[in-house]
């Protein structure tokens, strides 16, 4: 990996507050739009963007002599309104762009004598708005936390026998829908379908009376693969460039009347909320940890070696209209019981291709003890015991007008690597109470 | 319709079969290849596809005056390797294309004067390959042949009451994978993947050995619509573009193993086969039928008005590897419980949003009678019935080497509307027996 490690304990010459988990260690991709840039490639330092086409314009990034594209590729790349184009250029050419971005911000750089390069090649966060950092051509939703799974199991099925046959001998998962997912601060409608009361004989229709966060981590595909070519546990980090948080919305009574057999649909595709900035896994390297043993040992094909699993904190806000906020949720994404490596060559032992872009989300990551469950649904036993919040109100599920926000970040020896937040506010339905 | 629809029993100038399902009165768009054109959108006639970008170099082809698009557009969308560009024109450009290609090969049309137009505008189709005419952002799955949730859930659960509480109230949904949907002429590998034996208490890893096809037939969107907006039964055929034959390949055992509590996932995933030809729904509008009455009444967001279910007579096909060929199913799309229009203002009443290109299939299109069931599944009865092909040889699910070929069309008063067809030869696995 020495092509693409940072030096542990670097600083930068620009201002970079220690609680930021921007710092140059991170440097994670995103897109952001400015009145006067349009929709521009960028890398998340301190409270700043780094603007890519800058740097490229000004011929002060390269691609390795080796790769199979040119510094034109590169800068057209660069311009597009999502990352596809770049990351497909492949590991080669982002770590290397990710690089030059560190040595450019290093403190030691002299570029930081060149104050026109920076005027430029600078924006305040403030002064930009994030947009989607992808076109995602396929997002799957995979239920690899034991917690959750545990959880849920509980309280709909068998509190004594919780877990379903097969989820010990592989990562149950499904296929959502791609179309619905929105960069942090889009707002979401709250949903109405069809609900059936236990009370009555037919569903009636009407707005969601339970809406849910679902506190999640997803992976974004940066290698396409072969129709017909499973990818293997070994080769499976290749194929990740980096993660985003994923708020997987769920509308809980809509799911639970649809989704038997083919699995929720209506109850989950009407929105879906990603944090804009992708950490690559290159900048979680110092954060990697063993996936929690697995019991029985699985068979041959999702077997790995190393450590796969990452040290990542994770919090869940819930703040009211009225402006009063409490993190309901502390978890980690180090609790995943399945890891993507895992993950990434159970989606493809069928021989499914993977497309650069694909989001691939880990499913709602509930911890061991309740104040890490990742779900109103958990959080609150299903409604049953409401949380109290700082103004007085109290939540079963989630209201018009609540903004949920998801934050992460690793740390270690002071380094720290963010994930920035995923922020979204609930509008109220467009249909009125049955 | 006036604008949109073509004269009935109008010929043309060119040869075309009496039995061609690509008639003068259908002319669907795809996406064909040679290898002097490179990939290119045509429309097809009889033995011929019609070269649309020879038509619009040549100002042929023109856009109405009222269309928030130019000639110079419309010749960029044609010129792209698939069709979402042109089709995301909307329908006033994209029917004005068809009827001025009607109109050129109309019988009475001078243009047959022209044989140098022709001779660069025509090309045969055995001189070209089709390819994926649409770039495909989202797929989904329904589930709405009445015939076929009861045989499954007969087959499955109870004979006694085979329909689960939910199916006469909404058109059950899961989404699929796009990414594996592939053009006719593609061959698909067998998938491999864990399966539960009866007797064991683990599963095991090998080849699937229950392969099966499933009788679909999809529609593509043609109009992207908001995130947070519902789409209603009477404004959703402005947002259908056309139909394919879909055959979404099925791996029952993967599947029966895999899918609780999320849906299938695997046995699924692996590979879904469209025919290359998307047939207008402007093509199919003499051939409406009402949809099959529905018991109870669906909530109000369902109901509709006028006839949208549409009169395709579908047929399956097993060839063997020694060439004996066989049609197993003959079934209809009107056999279909709940229409597209159903089904589209169900997959958007909670906000969810479509894009252009989306396809939407029908779920397994079984019909009343057994020759009419349209998976092997229901044909053999889970492999207890095997079917005798000519050559002598047993199927009870789809073996290595066979080839299955679905094929549809709509005919009345000797006019024919063809979907050509959608054709898979089976590889091996790449995995060995367990």
């Amino acid at each position: 990996m020495a092509l693409t490690t940072i030096a542990w304990n670097m600083q930068s010459w620009l201002d970079v507050a220690p609680d930021s988990g921007f710092s140059i260690h991170n440097l994670p991709f995103g897109v952001f739009e400015t009145r006067d840039r349009g929709l521009r490639a960028g890398i998340a330092i301190g409270d700043y963007i780094v603007d890519l086409a800058v740097l490229a314009e000004r011929r002060l990034l390269s691609v390795p002599t080796d790769a199979p594209c040119n510094e034109g590729d590169l800068q057209r790349a660069l311009n597009q309104p999502v990352l596809n184009d770049f990351i497909a250029l492949g590991k080669p050419v982002t770590s290397a762009v990710r690089l030059r971005v560190q040595e450019l911000l290093a403190a030691s750089s002299h570029a930081a004598q060149a104050p026109d390069l920076w005027t430029h090649a600078l924006v305040r966060q403030r002064d930009a708005e994030m947009r989607m950092p992808l076109r995602v051509p396929n997002y799957t939703d995979f239920y690899s936390s034991l917690h959750h799974a545990m959880n849920v199991g509980a309280m709909f099925r068998d509190p004594k026998n919780p877990l379903l046959p097969n989820w010990r001998h592989l990562p149950v998962a499904y296929h959502g829908r791609a179309s619905s997912i929105v960069v942090s601060g889009t707002p979401i409608r709250r949903p109405c379908g069809q609900i059936k009361r236990e009370a009555d004989a037919a569903p009636i229709f009407g707005p969601t009376r339970a809406l849910d966060f679902e506190l999640e981590v997803a992976f974004a595909i940066g290698k396409a693969s072969q129709l017909g070519r499973p990818i293997t546990t070994s080769e499976a980090e290749d194929y990740i460039f980096g993660l985003v948080l994923f708020n997987d919305w769920s509308a809980r009574d809509i799911q639970k009347w649809e989704y038997q057999p083919l699995g929720p649909f209506l109850g989950k595709n009407f929105g879906s909320t990603i944090s804009p900035w992708i950490v690559t896994l290159e900048a979680l390297e110092p954060f990697r940890v063993p996936t929690p043993s697995q019991e029985p040992k699985p068979l041959p094909y999702l077997r790995f070696a190393g450590d796969t699993s990452f040290d990542v904190h994770l919090e869940v806000d819930i703040t009211t209209p009225n402006g009063a906020t409490m993190t309901v949720c502390r978890s980690n994404f180090k609790h995943m019981y399945w890891n993507m490596c895992q993950q990434l060559a159970h989606h493809t032992v069928n021989g499914c291709n993977v497309e650069v872009g694909d989001l691939m989300a880990s499913g709602t990551l509930s911890g061991p003890t309740p104040e890490s469950y990742g779900s109103m649904l958990e959080l609150t036993w299903n409604g049953r015991n409401p949380i109290c919040l700082p103004d007085g109100s109290t939540r079963t599920f989630i209201e018009d007008g609540d903004t949920v926000t998801l934050r992460g970040w690793a740390e270690r020896d002071g380094v720290r690597v963010g994930f920035g937040e995923a922020r979204t506010t609930i509008l109220p339905a467009w249909c009125t109470e049955a």
